[in-house]
């Protein structure tokens, strides 16, 4: 089955390496549809974008370039989801930026699932790389589609256990999606492409080109709900990720680590800057959860609160000072300080201004 | 020299276990001084304080505690410091409950020097002691005296790093200053009465009581300027400290670990609530930094800008969009993305709303 005229022009212009995705709307904006930019003469073109992007519209893309694309949107696992298009991610059309035309291998409605972005170094240690994996499942099994680069370390430990997990994940890729980088995640890319979904918004037959990579972590940043950095340097593509995301007005969360390890360092920084620290999936699930679905559990279980304590029997749920318990109560008082503090640090006993105590629950 | 005549109802009434600072502030303000509250009878006192502690007072302390108290006293390395002595430290009279009487062996000037806590697990681990040594030795040579609790582990290490540079350290006690606790940290207090200070509230003869060390803890805060938590279990003292420095308005600071360490636990909760993740001493200096001495070093070096970067030099000072960079620098698309983020995680061009970009240094 040969592609419609819309889906067709959607292909060729997408082809068109100078038209960027701010010309690309600007075009769609002047000339409402793909067929009518891909009719347009140059003098037309010309009057929203430069001469030399206009000509390049006007060229076409390359023969062969183009019936490549035709063959392989003729695979029913590939897919176009363009700007027009009911299944393009919602989350997406609020970033500056959003590519007019995404190229997506796998399901196309995970797009649309509530996402956590979860990525760090290539280089992450053992422990970062078993920590991504933890993160991931719990976050897949508590309703997020953990999205990542397909990169070599964290990212594909973050892909396994979002796949491991009834959640799934997805893949943005920094190249065009005939392609696979790196080969080494070749077994993974097709777990993905078959349980989940890889994405681009790169043209079928982009190569690894390592100027696309930090502008394909604004995609990683914005089809999610937020971030998880899991172990990254100080400059690395993964604290562009997460700048991205706070662009995006999206939360940041990351694993602290030792002070001495330089891959906790980019987390740490972005903890000082107000990232929230994480220690489990469940942290970010409890920050999120609330729209998501409810987890069945109470955020924290208390012990029951000692019905017999002396000193909560004296003190009830008004605010009473030192000694006034220690009459109350009969306690000398540095038995009543220490029951104080114990209840204090135990959430049952609130200190008030001027050396009172409520009891707070 | 015996003692004056002020000076013994100070140490007659620090002898009095049943009066609680608060107890005692009364009584100064009822009664204005220490020899008039001595002097008064049970019915004047009981005006104040109950009968118990009324008749406490005028029972008197225990003739042989307040002999040795007078011998106590008579070492020259020895002072009492009473509300009414100008050596009582200003930043202790903000807090709640500000003991009327402080013992204090070595030099009583450090006690309003400019100071900072240094606390921690009795169990740190090597790394953590040697993380809270490290830390304690920059913040001294920066100009804070280190203020701890005398225990083995991370307060130990703390109390050895400040010794080891400028502004030496401050052991706040549990006991009576007559008594070592714990014997291990024997040659640390002989270094400490020597080179810096101890300092208890508690009377002397008082024995290592469990109940009194959280009470403790409220002195090492509030004698602080800010509050470093090393290593510490989720329940444990050295939150206790944290806490007391939060109601008391100082800065809390903590070491980030791996989130498998329990000894990270209470460093991470510590965070999540809002205390400052730091990775050196200098950190906690920068945030405190203004008010005491500048360090003479700028708080981040930056690269010097290339000169001769093309797309800066297209961008100049000026909000650009990326269309228009690339006409008049003549780079790709591409590579001006690239560029553009390089330079914005260098934090020499900023991202504006509407895909514009702008430099700014």
């Amino acid at each position: 089955m040969s592609p419609d005229q819309e889906t067709l022009a959607w292909l060729s212009l997408g082809l068109i390496a100078e038209l960027t995705p701010t010309g690309f709307r600007k075009l769609l904006a002047a000339l409402s549809t793909p067929e009518s930019i891909c009719a347009a003469d140059r003098a037309t073109l010309a009057r929203t974008v430069s001469a030399d992007v206009a000509a390049a519209i006007a060229r076409g893309p390359d023969p062969e370039r183009l019936d490549a694309a035709h063959r392989w949107l003729e695979d029913p696992a590939n897919r176009l989801v363009s700007f027009a298009d009911k299944a393009y991610p919602r989350l997406l059309l609020e970033i500056t930026d959003p590519p007019p035309l995404l190229y997506v291998k796998g399901n196309p409605a995970l797009l649309d699932h509530a996402s956590l972005a979860v990525v760090g170094s290539r280089n992450g240690t053992q422990q970062g790389r078993s920590n991504a994996e933890a993160f991931s499942r719990e976050l897949s099994e508590g309703g997020f589609t953990i999205i990542s680069g397909l990169a070599i370390g964290i990212d594909a430990a973050a892909h396994a256990g979002g796949l491991a997990a009834s959640s799934s994940s997805i893949a943005v890729v920094g190249t065009g999606l005939d392609i696979v980088y790196p080969a080494r995640n070749r077994d993974l890319a097709y777990r993905l492409a078959g349980e989940g979904a890889l994405v681009s918004e790169f043209a079928l037959g982009t190569p690894a080109l390592a100027s696309n990579f930090p502008r394909r972590n604004r995609l990683i940043s914005g089809l999610s709900r937020g971030c998880l950095v899991v172990e990254a340097a100080l400059k690395s593509g993964s604290l562009i990720t997460a700048r991205f995301a706070l662009e995006q007005g999206r939360e940041v969360f990351a694993i602290p680590g030792s002070i001495h390890s330089p891959l906790s360092k980019g987390c740490h920084l972005l903890i000082k800057q107000g990232a929230k620290l994480v220690e489990s999936g469940r942290d970010i699930l409890e920050e999120l959860g609330a729209t998501v679905h409810d987890q069945g559990t109470t955020i924290a279980t208390h012990d029951e609160v000692a019905p017999d304590n002396p000193l909560l029997a004296a003190l009830g749920f008004d605010p009473l000072d030192l000694d006034t318990l220690c009459r109350h109560s009969g306690l000398t008082p540095d038995t009543a300080s220490a029951m104080l503090l114990t209840l204090e640090l135990e959430g049952i006993v609130s200190r008030l201004p001027g050396g009172r105590f409520q009891r707070v629950r």
